[in-house]
């Protein structure tokens, strides 16, 4: 039989990727080493910037990822996962080269999503400027019958986009604190659940121990609870 | 060129891989993801106990390991670590089975030591029995000339040992609790610095802030220096 192993498309940013192998940890209530979810990681962040790509100013960084999806392959990889939103923006292109299945953190997102709350109430999107041209998340909330917000062209180059730099630069008070403002403008518009849809966020606000936390579906952890149901699921141990 | 690539060897326990991961992030000041250390991770926690190996009461992980070790080589690795002490027992094997370099991690640790502290005073060794009966880390510092201080069998079975699987575990307060007082023995025995050669060990007194860290050599942190060091000097960035 097949040994079940999770290949981690990673390094987009390192940081966001070592917040996903944590929580992988956290999510599995283990006793020893020997229960815990075998990952290969292709932890490589030479990868051209993703959103600059998409603004027209980078090259694509689709070939590196395309890269690391053969590694992955290669090494045995059962399932694969990407710990970065904006990435899933080439996710077709990705799913297609790979002979295993590409888990899509959006899909881990919006059943987090549907765990947490099954009421009806509107939810504001935390996402990168990419993600939210692609309509990754949106497209999700229509078919669901989600009323969602989402941050203005202003409200990203003010406060979303500095705060996700900055935690990749590792200042992570400067970054959660910028990051949180930016969710308070969503909730101030009316949402009631926050969707952190891009990996830098929840390393922010958990830094800050934001109050926005408990409102939160966090796309790092949504991603972490499906390999481990996947896990569970396959996995040779009682 | 062969692109530069830090393979790890990791899994034993995963949290350490993690931890390891994370300082190798902190220990380079990056402006961008792409300056990052790249990395493959082997991280699959399948591997048998080392300390019960050691004791007699369990297989060897020495097959499981060499999996590992040529998984890394495939995947393109440049050098290999390995963030865990114990795991360093059967390094000679490891490292004859590998194509490129293995980086020990006592040598790593003790180039810290000597750039903490050009001072000759006692160290406090915190490590595995299994790391102690095999003296990785003693055979250096009789080669250094460097005095040094461990634990009885009762110390290592009341605190030590408890500590390092609590951290397993995920207990990091009650586990960084009983590392701290471990360390705190060999300090009241003459020792003015502490070498953490177990890598659950700087977990658990991170997580509890302890006194004892400015005086302590980092096993992890020194791994993660070595390979930020090559990474700089072979990084075909400027």
């Amino acid at each position: 039989m097949t040994q079940p192993l999770i290949g981690v498309l990673g390094g987009m940013g390192p940081l966001a990727t070592v917040d996903f192998l944590h929580k992988l940890i956290v999510a599995l209530p283990a006793r020893r080493d020997q229960e815990h979810v075998p990952t290969v990681v292709w932890n490589v962040p030479q990868i051209p910037d993703r959103q600059r790509a998409l603004a027209g100013t980078g090259e694509s960084p689709l070939p590196a990822m395309l890269a690391g999806i053969a590694r992955l392959n290669a090494a045995g990889a059962t399932r694969i996962v990407i710990p970065c939103n904006t990435a899933h923006l080439w996710f077709d292109a990705l799913a297609a080269a790979s002979s295993v299945p590409v888990i899509h953190i959006a899909d881990a997102t919006l059943a987090a999503l549907a765990r947490a709350t099954s009421a009806v109430a509107p939810v504001g999107l935390i996402a990168t400027r990419g993600a939210l041209r692609a309509e990754i998340y949106q497209q999700r909330f229509v078919a669901g019958g989600i009323p969602f917000h989402t941050h203005t062209d202003e409200e990203l180059d003010e406060f979303f986009t500095p705060g996700c730099y900055a935690i990749k630069n590792y200042e992570l008070e400067r970054g959660g604190k910028l990051l949180e403002h930016a969710g308070r403008l969503l909730v101030e518009r009316g949402a009631r659940r926050l969707v952190l849809a891009c990996t830098e966020v929840p390393i922010g606000l958990t830094h800050i121990d934001s109050e926005l936390l408990p409102i939160s579906i966090d796309s790092t952890q949504a991603l972490a609870e499906v390999c481990v149901a996947y896990w569970r699921q396959v996995s040779p141990q009682p």
